[in-house]
């Protein structure tokens, strides 16, 4: 099903800003109002509405990321070079980059998904039942680790799997301390109230190259530095066990790491029970669903993460 | 002439860490002392020589620095797809990575190289008369600007160079600000004190490709990581104006810079007259003399900055 959008992109020779349409924070759906406690305060509310993004120090404790850590390094080298469609590994060095689908993959971070630390986040920003519409961990490790260049998740969702409406968020868990020098996630405040769009057509399986360089739906400069300028540029630094919550279309990116430690967040993208995937738009064909999730889209049930 | 060396590297397959030979401040020679003012404070000379490096924030007003940014922005434009071989791109975009031998190239950089307020702490630290064994601006423009991996200088000018001891300093005076976020320089406090013989052999005329990205005198992971939980890592974070000198074996390098706002550093490389350039160690051929200086050798005599 094609539909008409606000939100069109990769389409002419032409870059442009446009104006979000639809709110940052959702109001309740009514099935979900009164099952969902309130679970961000008014100055996290106005936070996350205003700057597009919430950094909650210290959500998970020392035990929970030490066995999340583990875990994730078991992961790490079970599959590599294994070939698995799951890893993307490094331009350059081979090492592992990101492992996708890891809460279908491993059962410890299926079950931090519906940790409710994160999933009442999710569903209170929505304002409905929420789903998985993409997982993975981004190990970015010491020495290699390369940057991942500005972009608003929205306008890949949107053209490459035809995601409807913004109304998904993305959860990034700290499993390691996220310092100034090993590549910190970094957000421009005030940037998701803007769709930018992007030069150039899309070329078929793009995926398998736009996770590890992009080279289309890459916001032009001049449009970056009006963000920037007009918003500054935020570094999401914190301990292990804190976690990022950011909005779709916030314009985030991060440098490389050059430094011994590795920089490694588990990500986590929630989206509305309401804004399932329509077709990609433009022909594209989708994208397969370990990169974005057409068949488990029922709504998460929270679960308190056991270890 | 080929000397014997305590500092052996990419000789066999294998790292090593070694003790530094020599001080890090040089007692001055006879026949400086009596021209040269004391420049460092007792605590700035602790800090020298204990870390390896120093931060002098705002050692330059704003008209000066306004004045070297235009002219260095000109260089770039008139310099830019000339082919000129002072001139190194960045990989992958092409974009002005380093101009070399801008104290040739340029009269007002020039004049900066014999500022005394640099000047003279060269001359300071390394207790003689000095002269400039490399000169260059490092861009590291907005977006594109792409890391330089952990390396000593002097591991390279002892190998390649023949510069026989380590009686060299850097200086980088920062023509824009150098925050957090747009991939500043990073430096192990202490490193200086160790020298790391790194693997692999040279390949001829490698300074073509080592100045975009190095393959060769690149430090094992280990041993970055030994110096790194030693010492940590600090970021010479600065406004513009702002000066940071180093130790020729300090570890240092920086990550990638995607934000919209370039970090444009002025770097001179001083060198004690008593520590002129030999033979390259292992037959390698000389580097040219816009890299590594070996005919405009002459003791400089200080000159202010006049805009």
């Amino acid at each position: 099903m094609q539909t008409q959008t606000p939100y069109r992109s990769r389409h002419q020779n032409m870059s442009a800003i446009l104006a979000r349409c639809g709110p940052v924070i959702h109001e309740p759906n009514d099935d979900l109002a009164p099952a969902l406690p309130a679970v961000l305060s008014d100055a996290q509310r106005d936070a996350y509405r205003n700057n597009g993004f919430l950094l909650m120090p210290d959500l998970f404790d020392a035990d929970e990321v030490a066995a999340l850590y583990a875990e994730m390094q078991a992961m790490r080298e079970s599959y590599a070079h294994q070939g698995r469609k799951e890893v993307i590994s490094e331009p350059g060095s081979g090492d592992v980059r990101s492992v996708f689908d890891v809460h279908h993959l491993n059962p410890l971070f299926a079950n931090l998904m519906r940790d409710p630390r994160v999933l009442d986040v999710a569903r209170d920003v929505l304002g409905s039942e929420v789903y998985i519409h993409q997982s993975r961990i981004n190990y970015k490790p010491g020495f290699t680790g390369k940057e991942f260049y500005w972009h608003s998740d929205f306008e890949t969702w949107h053209i490459e799997d035809g995601m409807p409406a913004m109304r998904a968020l993305s959860c990034s868990i700290l499993l390691t301390d996220n310092t100034d020098e090993n590549g910190p996630l970094m957000l421009i405040p005030g940037s998701h109230r803007h769709f930018i769009s992007c030069m150039g057509e899309t070329p078929e399986e793009n995926y398998k190259k736009s996770l590890k360089i992009q080279e289309c739906g890459v916001p032009d400069p001049l449009l970056l530095s009006y963000l920037a300028d007009m918003g500054g540029i935020t570094t999401a630094k914190g301990k292990a066990g804190s976690v990022v919550f950011f909005d779709c279309n916030t314009m985030h990116g991060s440098n490389s790491n050059i430094t011994p430690y590795p920089r490694s967040n588990a990500f986590f993208v929630y989206n509305s029970v309401d804004n399932v995937l329509h077709a990609p738009r433009d022909g594209l064909i989708a994208r397969p669903d370990h990169i974005a999730a057409r068949n488990d889209v029922a709504a998460l049930t929270p679960q308190a993460l056991a270890l």
